[in-house]
């Protein structure tokens, strides 16, 4: 749910959705004693701390392509006291790992950028031994609605999703985590709904989630599509006032997020089967 | 959620839908021994069998002002051997009631067809004594949303819900529940949001949620939206075809439902403040 993964504002959002949100999103996912989990661009490290703090007998290795962002998890992870992660600069298409070194692989909002997201789940697949889990977070802004309801606003959600889009990336992946860990070959995915549901009785997430995560994320890509021409800006400016609406003490907002978990076959499937790698 | 509350292919469509969601939407829905619960609107009796089977030493008064969904509710608590259920043929806005005369109040699928959703707060509220509580229900079509994703299919519903609106309902108030209550002058609304979240992992729901709830829902305005020629038939049956489409083996469909508990003020407020009754 990301746009960069690095400056201050994103950072902040980021944060801001970390400590709102985390226990909604993470507060079940364990990794045991002693396994090895790999995650997957782990950005500014918002998820990192709660994957190391909720699983402390596990070793976590950390990769990203951005070296601030890297830079950013470093020092959150270190500030937090933790010391069972490993991080590393590399691209999840270059790897140095070697073939079935993991027993768990965690992938936190990074399908939605990318062109492909079943050729990462197959690549991710081959670095996990056989009877391996993938866990899967996604956010899906075509989930974003509230009270009260605004036409403009959504144009302006759309325009992010069109920008984003255009970048390659899907900012409505979340409903998809099950055909797509069906089809890189995985078994038995298992997808939950995490609805973040805000109104006026949770002052923190009106501010953390509704104004400082999605309004300022829809916000960010103002100038973009200015640029683009996909949207005018008093339309974009009044879309966004409709969003900020939505956090006054009537107003409603509701954004779900879609985990999935699913196993690597224990035996290798056989080649031209569902589960062939690529 | 219903339309007319009547006709075998509605009941068959409630049926389903108590049989699949009725665990998520009333499994947490309990009312203590000896209290006095009154249904508002039970219609076909879809919920009431729940709410009796869930609440065994309640005593509940259901009524409806449709005589044949009246009947149907009848049988259908009869049948499940429940003889906890008075049921009563009147009008919301006529009710033979004492004012604090009921423990508890239970709203299930009304308040999205009435025009004034509200004053039926404010007049159910009479008939609580204070502290008493009330439990409201509705779904929200703006939360329909599926892989693959169709504005064509988007279109079909939105027929559904301008309908409705014309007919004085919101098929979108849902997400309102908690101003709703508020605005009516209960203590602290708490509302949460149920999510239908089905894949190929649940082939029932598959089944009876999004082909024979959603879908037939949708389905059933096909000629009222083509007489007041607010899409034309090509569109509707191609929007028709692609909610079917989500309940594919690699489909997915999700939809909320909202549930809300809120309670009547313990003392009586002062007029004019916003807890005042009409």
């Amino acid at each position: 749910m990301y746009i960069h993964g690095y400056g201050e504002r994103e950072s902040e959002r980021l944060l801001a959705q970390a400590a709102s949100v985390v226990r909604l999103l993470h507060g079940d996912t364990r990794f045991p004693p002693g396994s090895r989990v790999l995650e997957v661009g782990c950005g500014t490290g918002a998820q990192t701390v709660s994957l190391a703090r909720n699983s402390p007998g596990a070793q976590i290795v950390a990769f990203d392509h951005a070296i601030a962002s890297l830079a950013r998890a470093i020092e959150r992870v270190a500030a937090a006291g933790l010391s069972n992660v490993e991080f590393l600069h590399a691209d999840l298409f270059a790897l140095p790992f070697e073939a079935e070194s993991f027993d768990h692989v965690f992938v936190c909002f990074v399908l939605e950028h990318l062109t492909n997201p079943i050729a990462a789940l197959q690549l991710v697949k081959l670095l996990l031994k056989p009877g391996g889990s993938v866990t899967v977070f996604e956010g899906d802004h075509g989930s974003a609605y509230f009270h009260p309801d605004s036409a403009i606003a959504q144009r302006a959600i759309a325009c992010q999703v069109e920008l984003q889009r255009r970048a390659g990336g899907n900012a409505c992946i979340g409903r998809q985590l099950y055909p797509l860990l069906v089809q890189a070959g995985y078994d038995a995915p298992s997808v939950t709904p995490r609805v973040v549901y805000v109104d006026a009785t949770t002052p923190d997430l009106v501010d953390s989630f509704t104004r400082k995560t999605f309004t300022w994320m829809v916000a960010a890509v103002r100038e973009e599509a200015l640029a683009v021409r996909i949207i005018d800006a008093a339309t974009f400016d009044a879309g966004i006032r409709d969003l900020h609406r939505a956090a006054e003490p009537d107003g409603v907002f509701c954004y779900t997020f879609f985990k999935g978990v699913a196993a690597k076959p224990a035996h290798l499937p056989q080649e031209g089967s569902n589960g062939r790698d690529v």
